[in-house]
């Protein structure tokens, strides 16, 4: 794990498996050096093992390790792109966050007080989920940094659902929370892929009270990315959170997850979005809900490390 | 499983996933409540585990079960339809008939009585395979109600096979018998997603001879449903049965089946095209081949589920 | 589902495997009616799918159903002790609790008064975990309605750990709670199947001063069933609770589980075991943590199955 | 594939491992050559795929290919009982007998006749099942050719119940209809391992009114192979036929199988238990009843590959 | 396995599954027979099981049995080009070519050998990998017979990599070595569906400086079939060899692979493409780098089977 | 990952799952700290993933990671034996060797160059294969320290073939490689555990010419650990090598093997016969052949993970 450096900077470097084969080392996301320091980093991915708000099928917790070994498979450079982001920031692997998978109010706080330094120090954090409960304590760092920041969600659910068995905080409503925090910029919401079956037609009520923009799965599938970045002109320049939750793939590109939902994106329609995304100002972003116990050969937490990749790309 | 009145009837609920969760009670189709009298219901699901008519991998008697199993993730409202089918009819889970995995004949027999009371108390049977041969008997119990009625198949496969090894009831036979029988309408067959080898050219002369229609795989990708309308123009108004294999669809989104198809429909495909079959007047219908035992992670009977509840959503 | 009679009372009968196959109907455990009513029962198999207490693996939330599905394959006389549980005992599938996979503490408190009207109707529940969290609520509807019970603990793991993570209750502390809570008889608590590493020999201490005693898996393997016969003598008569958690068994018996543990016993060696309880006075039992996620072709849910059998056989 | 003389006898030697790699060439059983002239062999191994008689989980159709993929790992030489079959006896891969998966009796005349060159050449035929009803056809041609033999049964279960759904012929009935049928030697019928649930007490009336014996699952672990040899000792010298139902072993052991049922045989008590009836005069034998698709990486089918291999030893 | 005559060509003929079912018999590819003669051949279906070229995850080594398998669903009539290859050549299952897992430049030399009698009996070779490696010795005897050929190449990854840990000669490096060797004709080299990250932009100077034309994964998506058409021309009626990584398709569609790379081409897509390759004059062709321990239900198999019947439909 | 001091070392202890969950954080041996520094331990857990010299089933390259994966469970303190081995010896995952999967020779010198720097300062090297052709690189390290040393082998095979292939260095030739190499102590090899076919009886010469001791599986089944007491009384006080290869072990218990071999130990023999090795004076053991993509529920590389710490409990 050489450390080429730039300038004064020094830029960690994936193992190159041209020396070390994949398989070979103890398992990181994309192979990076293990750094905790914040001061050595412009970017840190930020494992957060805690699946203990899912409705139905548990098991995320097991995300980020079954992630870090898919991403082995990860070269540097981006042809699509032209990038290689590891040359352009400075990228570690921080390790997970300690959570408590017995309590969601303590694992609140430690995620967000474990954020907190990274943040301080100018670091964006790419969290690997981990269910989607994660991302209000995730947002609530954010705030604290950047304030109200715009947020876009790729997924097959708005997670805007007020409770479930009276129980405030879950994986179904971290975007409700966050808006009635007060940490998304008003009106600077964007849900894509959105499907499946709700409750009642009630269920758009708070989406439409606060102004959340969507793009439905059966929209994307008929009008694609462009009618997203008409969605997302009001975007540009604003500090903007990208969540990402697998579920808006399809089972058949990503079974390994917790509510699964039919008639999702392909993995090429799902990459093809998040590139179309460059030109945002990201000031963080997460992958969430990849329950391993669920996958087939490892091709949803691919899958994931591969849009992990291309997030770190948009930088 | 609370039962709420409108005018007089009962109209059987699903249980609520915000008071009950998903993984929780036993097993039903879309936690339905398990109703067996006709007189209480529109519309029943009806398991048929019956696999012993298939020509390769066995394992579809499993499908009622693992289905009702991954429809606990429905709830009850189809925001892209504006419908909610559990408030229009009185729907339940019917249970399965008895089959008789020893024989074909007696088996025929079960389903084609079974049915009898349901269709006699004006019930639509929504029928869950099992094997694509229980499709023959299902329309005899249909055509003892109904006459001759038009049909509407989506799979792979035509099904106008003549025998296997000297039987003439099995999987690969029903279409061909139906017509022979006289169950159907003249005219009024139509079949979408054929694809793959045949054993000949002369595999076609029984379709074209009785008129039979079809939408080749290759033709819908490149055509895609208009394709599909056009054909569909002369069913208006008559009484439709639609038969669903569930080998219409890809193996990777249907790999739990018995005799898969590459380049097949993706699962956004195939609930975009149920979906444009609104309009025709459906008397019954079934979703079969399921077979669980080669399915990854529940994505076939996941599927499988949520083109029942489509299909509950066109009535 | 017939319901013969014997005197006044109305004992149910499992659905006949030869009149219907056993892949055939809704899935119940032993195909047993689902009874809700207490008054119509005597044992009650109840379904806790609750497993937010769980440290390492979760998926314990569907055993219940994973064991129902498995549970067809039994048949109801047991040659072995000459007996046919359901002709002597009115035994039903209660279905499951209702459970809260957000809260600990909301879902104990459904438990013990899920059971009560059990208990006060004079059923002896026979639960289905889930994870061993539920024993400490279970202990304490039965302490409500027997007073301090003797405790048989079949299990890897003494679950006497004071706490993780800084809380209380969880999967790894239920024996401890109990015993703090006064809820087992002073003097009969034994643990059979002990293995496996512990953080310190401190470990040991909580059980020394609270006159546990156990049985280790290697000493179990050593000298067999009559060490635990010796260490039973004391039981007799007094009112016993028997809690099996599945990880008694080694992984290649039962890989479903969320913290197997090597060096376990065979599923015949756990047969055993279970059949030599016969002549203590249960009151209740559990069989828990089967997490079907990590089963092989449903191995452990069908050992679960025959335990929870067995289990019927000793009252 | 050569083929050394000894005299005039051409011996069929299996492909060697140390030239052509396992994982290499068309897959036999053993790797032997595919040969169907009866005057080339002394013992033929023969595929027989067909489950359509099976009353729970299908799939032993699939268990002849996936033996004979397994089966590569195996090579020539017995250190245990100092044999090397092959240089012994002529033996082959005979084939699969055409079968008839949608009629059980069409099926039992092609069993029945394809065996009979086989024996009328002298042929020993060791039968890979699929479900175990094929037992019958295969002792009706072994009666044509030996009259009534000695049957020594390993398996879970007896199979000799009367009927299922009213059908007379399917994997639960072949050792009762064989009796009425003569093809079995009074008073010479053992079954080892059966255990797991009955219907009721009743279900041994058969077994003792024609004076089956037995050692139960339970008996063996207690007092193991003396138990087996001692009830075997009236079998010397006639002609007897083996049937191994993979069910008889645990399903730790073997996972892939129609019926499983726990505590049974490991599969070093299996090997020996086989290797012990050496001394008894053979005049055919099967393995049966394995389902690759509930198999766990091969080691069901890996097992009956070796127990075949021992089979072909005892000869 | 009869063989009709046609004039005085044998032409070997799939086991009719009307007669044989597909899960009976010894496996061979799309069930015709296994034969070793080159003059009974004009297109022989040679597995070449060699992985030991492998960078990442092993396995494809076991490619040639389980396509062989999954062939076994084929039928002979192509309907969608109106073909039936087996009555246009003589087609039939060559076997394996020996390989040596051990050695690398052994088994290349196997390789060429082995296929070096097909060639010169004027056979077409389809070889069924197996890794990627085994394209070069290939294109060797290729070159024996044909001198410089045009190359088609499907796959995820250009294998023009110089070395990986100072070896030259593995499964990312063969098309560089053809080329380096003189065994294909200059800038008559299409790749089609490149995706995934490379180590720098320098990975394509190689490409560029010999002329290699590519058509990347995102082009195809956006493009299509017409794009691989306009830069196919100068093809025609060059020899042509035609080889096909499987991981060009979507680890959806393949799992079964040892290097999969998210984004790839579905298998409506790869039939497709591979159909409008018609009228190209193919003088070889391979599938290779299916892994089967990563599969799932056989869906990667059953596509390459699907693939090489749809190669022998272009011939 | 905190050190204690004791004295003036630095031992390294396990993250504390009390504090830490099992599932969180960066995946090492038993949650130990990463360290390279020879300096800094007494033992050093070394991963060698190189399954290239295997003769069938490949993938034992992953047997490290996932080993580190299933090693999360393991608590420090071995009751059994009264011991914490982490803080009696500075024990550290020294992280993996690096290897070159297409060369065994260039393997085999990296294999011992890289040990030779922990053998130099004193370290005892704990290897996790990776195929059993590493025992004879570790060896020649070995040898270069201490001299020819003693060799307890667990296996299912005796490894002392003299080529396949033509290759002599392989997975199954390390045994025959080490005595001729002069790297073993003339009369100091037992081997436990030998099952299963061989190629011929002469298999055994080479054992018997260079006095190589052995228990078969047949032997130990019937006779137990004091045979092996009995054979092991020549090794005390000799400086000692354990290998243990996963195959001594039955396919139920560790499915996840390369060459599985029935009538194996069970979990609970293998752990006894490890401790029971108590004494002896190890200067070095490898655990190899855990191939992950044939384990089922990771049970294999759960048993291999306790294996490895029962091994630093002999220390």
């Amino acid at each position: 794990m050489s450390k080429p450096r730039r300038g004064q900077k020094v830029f960690p470097a994936p193992t190159d498996a041209l020396v070390t084969p994949r398989f070979a080392g103890i398992s990181t996301f994309m192979r990076l050096p293990h750094i905790t320091d914040p001061n050595e980093l412009d970017v840190a991915l930020v494992g957060v093992p805690f699946d203990s708000a899912t409705s139905y099928r548990p098991g995320a917790r097991f995300g980020p390790r079954h992630i870090r070994d898919q991403s082995a498979i990860i070269r540097p450079y981006n042809p699509a792109l032209g990038v290689n982001p590891f040359t352009r920031h400075r990228i570690a692997d921080f390790g997970d966050l300690s959570v408590n998978p017995l309590s969601i109010e303590d694992t609140f706080t430690r995620i967000t007080e474990g954020l907190a330094p990274l943040l301080a120090a100018g670091v964006i954090p790419i969290c690997v989920g981990g269910d989607h409960s994660i991302l209000l304590p995730i947002l609530r760092a954010i705030h604290a940094r950047h304030g109200p920041v715009a947020l876009v969600q790729l997924d097959a659910h708005s997670d805007t659902w007020d409770q479930y068995w009276g129980v405030k905080y879950c994986h179904g409503t971290p975007v409700r929370r966050a808006i009635e925090e007060g940490l998304l910029a008003d009106g600077l919401v964007l849900q894509v892929g959105l499907r499946g079956q709700l409750y009642a037609e009630a269920d758009f009520d708070f989406s439409r009270e606060h102004k959340i923009a969507w793009v439905t799965g059966e929209e994307f599938h008929a009008k694609g990315i462009p009618e997203v970045q008409r969605k997302l002109r009001r975007f540009r320049n604003h500090p903007t959170y990208l969540t990402l939750d697998i579920d808006v793939v399809d089972p058949a590109f990503a079974p390994g997850t917790g509510t699964p939902q039919v008639a999702g994106l392909s993995s090429a329609q799902i990459v093809d979005l998040v590139r179309s995304l460059k030109g945002l100002h990201f000031v963080g972003a997460d992958v969430v809900e990849v329950a391993p116990a669920y996958d087939s050969a490892g091709i949803t937490s691919l899958l994931a490390a591969n849009l992990l990749y291309e997030l770190l790309c948009l930088l």
